[in-house]
């Protein structure tokens, strides 16, 4: 996959302000630390960045924002939509404004179709020039992809290059597609970094998540892209209980962004109503697992 | 609930053109066969008007359309959105467009959570002036609405003047609701009027649904409402298996979109992709229904 | 198919007493009534059964007292079960006790696996010598099969000759399937019957379903078989009312039951616990459904 | 809560031999391991011990023989089913084994009905004479339990002394649980002691889990138990990869026996079909946690 995408895809937050609106003059901090981290690229628009809770327009708002502030980085846009025609709208859109790639999950089929769902990412690729990130997150589209169905994408459309994989057990995932496909599509694990070192062992190029200290994921990444894996470990290992409390299901989101904000990285830690915020207690777990670990807030 | 709704609110597919672009040409034929059959309202931008595949603005477009054709007849818009702030913007659009009424259901709340669910309405209710058509349809939603929950709704937010009911079985939670508010919120039938005496019967104000025969829905209400329930029984079940033909799981919009079409009122009855289309054989079964119903497609 | 099933095979209701305990006197009432209307035969320990409700010596005690009961009509054993092991030991018990099938649904996947899932029919196939009803019942199973599975089932796995089918919209199913494998597999409609006209005129071979009142079913095949439509429609749409009544999602067991003990067939109509009960309103509708379709609780 | 649960209850796989029947002489070997570490107890027969793949004679046949090894060691039987009646009788039979303690689960509900599953833990505490051990596993039962519906069961229903909690986020539910009814119930967690830590700190009893290697989360419990958070963490954090790693969702039981037969405890590693397996790369990535993280397979 030469002059493809590999390393670390930092996943955007999307900010708010008090009053839960978009918080733009936000987002070049947030764009700076995946490039002063090393992250090979940011991805705007996915669950982390709050997508589904914008209005069309304030995605517009965010992206615009993403891209103006990258310098030369390669921007990610999520366009998932629950239609082929919704998201080649989106897709077209982005890349007007200058995403170097989409990240695409499946739209609710209302039950197992696989040649519908094959047709909905063929269409896409007739529609627009910019590779697709395939996103594989059944927990959120409600779509499972087999690894067979995988392979069909990634021999019969090139500009599916990409598999954002967050279909637990990823390695086992990762190594079932490999065995059908080899390289011909670059993987990416997503899940937080939560199995980030088994995910890089078995063959993914990288990841895109978006744990609120990439400098440990770019570390990870380079150890293992140089053949270090015992260094790989000892990052790995010595961040996984941060990596892990951030994840935790029902309140991830939240966590992530009042980490951002006491990093300085965003004004205001709000994930927008209905979803979850932290409380006492969970900032307090989250002070010590930092004075813990030995990370700095300041990056 | 003086001067408030009653009646039959038809849900207005959305059509799409060959291509799948919205065809906002078809949608006054469509007002028009409301009013022509005495439907006392519209509602736009609904599962039947798969609002869901729509683009913000293919929304804005869709619901000019339906407004500017209504006349002096009501017309109700979708507004759900995943995000309380989402919600609110499409709320406010919507009545600055001149909706007389905004249709609300339930954003995804990960696991149940009423205090939060109930926020959600209080918040839209407080940003706008029109009243809230609340929407209980857990199949789509994902979220379920206990009767002690909608009773709450309607006892502190008084905008939240109606409930489309669709958590079956209706009926049952028609009476369990109105022994707790009385006559406090008006609440309509959905699920394509398959339950549509049974609910008049258990004291339904009508029904927003979609089926393409309004005038029959009409004719049910309207004998109900006279107090003839022979008739409205004749009506009924001359015609259910028509309805419950239309609302087949897994195909009733594509169903519908047909018959639409066949009727002449929109000019293609095509579903957005990845959603279903019929197949000859179908087609087939609701001519011959159609036929044995003596219904005319001229309406 | 031939010398297999056909027509109606009527699910039998697990009759219990006021402490929801089984009662098995009640249950060669509900065997004859099959025999007396002319079904062809019983199926026992279904959804209707509340299978998943009873241990397995209440299982026994059920199947005991509905093949002691059957005289010469053929009985079809639910015997469903969360892995290949013990759903092949109740295969095996049914095979034992002189059950003339036994009928499988999938057991929990995690996430699709068609081919674990063959391999589990494959398993129940080889250790009996008795034919398997597959039941296709996604909404209560969570497992989808594809009509390419089906025809996969029926080419390679000989004694899987029967199929119920409860995957809506039926008919498009059917035909799906039978232009894959024609009449490899005899399809059985279930889901109360609602759908029971346009199966049978898609080619299904019959219905096993609980309607409480088989005669109508068995109605509607004879004439069907006969080559008489208009009759068959005549029925059906007399009865669909009925049919739509009882087989209301949420409470539709608690109704069977009710017109079950309405009709002498069964000593206590409960449901177990946390099972649906019906209340007093429901009761009304479903007597004057009765009443209005001339239907006779006698028979 | 005097004289009640407190510390390591080791969750119990369900041994099974190379043709999946159970292998009861396998059990022994496990109770002895749990005593061994300094486990307070054992429980079999819940999701580790694969209860649902299971026939009723089967689960006898595990808890006599775990009942028999076990010692003065308190025996906790899972006794979840799908009906209220089934459960008491499994209940009984657990009592009458002599277990200390039942596990029950949430029946299937089809929605949510608080009062309908209080009945049911209420009828079962009416019905025996042993604690119940209630299990909020949302995941497996479908079935959400608010903290209020949890602080109802504590005071109404004197018996339901203990929760398994396993609806993250765990230490967040832990703390909402404990600010309504304090100490009166002695809550677990279990997801395979990935949040063992905090959940300790937030004040949590114990842990009811299977993770392979018991005696390190006797050893978090006992430093945590004696106020000496430092040493708590510092074996958390060296074997949370492995925690982490057994739990993978989509695969953990297959690796806990994996590792249980690795370590000598069980004489097969087989999970009953339709379960997974484990493959060559993940039980390579197994052995090697446990070089990098000093455990001995012989305990």
């Amino acid at each position: 996959m030469q002059n493809g995408f590999s390393g670390v895809h930092w996943m955007l937050a999307t900010p708010f302000d008090e009053n839960e609106d978009v918080d733009a003059a936000s987002i070049p901090a947030l764009v700076e630390e995946a490039a002063r981290t090393g992250c090979q690229g940011v991805v705007a628009l996915g669950v982390t960045g709050e997508a589904a809770r914008l209005t069309d327009e304030e995605r517009r708002t965010v992206a615009r924002a993403v891209i103006e502030s990258a310098g030369g980085m390669p921007v990610t846009l999520g366009a998932t939509a629950a239609s082929t025609s919704a998201a080649i709208a989106r897709c077209r859109e982005a890349q007007d404004m200058g995403a170097a790639a989409v990240m695409v999950s499946a739209p609710p089929l209302g039950k197992p179709n696989p040649d519908s769902l094959f047709i909905h990412f063929q269409r896409i690729s007739q529609a627009i020039d910019i590779p697709i990130v395939v996103q594989d997150y059944p927990q959120t589209s409600g779509v499972d992809m087999a690894p067979s169905f995988i392979a069909r994408l990634a021999e019969e459309i090139p500009s599916a290059r990409y598999l954002k994989l967050e279909d637990p057990p990823t390695p086992t995932k990762i190594t079932a597609i490999r065995n059908l496909i080899g390289d011909r599509m670059a993987i990416f694990g997503g899940l937080g970094g939560v199995f980030l070192l088994d995910e890089l062992a078995r063959g993914s190029a990288g990841a895109m998540t978006g744990f609120a200290f990439p400098q440990v994921l770019v570390d990870i990444y380079r150890h293992m892209a140089e053949g270090d894996r015992a260094k790989a470990e000892a990052v790995f290992y010595k961040f996984l209980p941060m990596l892990l409390f951030e994840f935790q299901e029902g309140i991830g989101v939240a966590i992530r962004k009042y980490a951002l904000h006491q990093r300085g990285l965003i004004s205001c830690p709000l994930v927008r109503h209905p979803g979850p915020q932290t409380r006492e207690e969970t900032r307090a777990e989250f002070h010590n697992l930092v004075k813990g670990s030995g990370l700095s807030l300041a990056g």
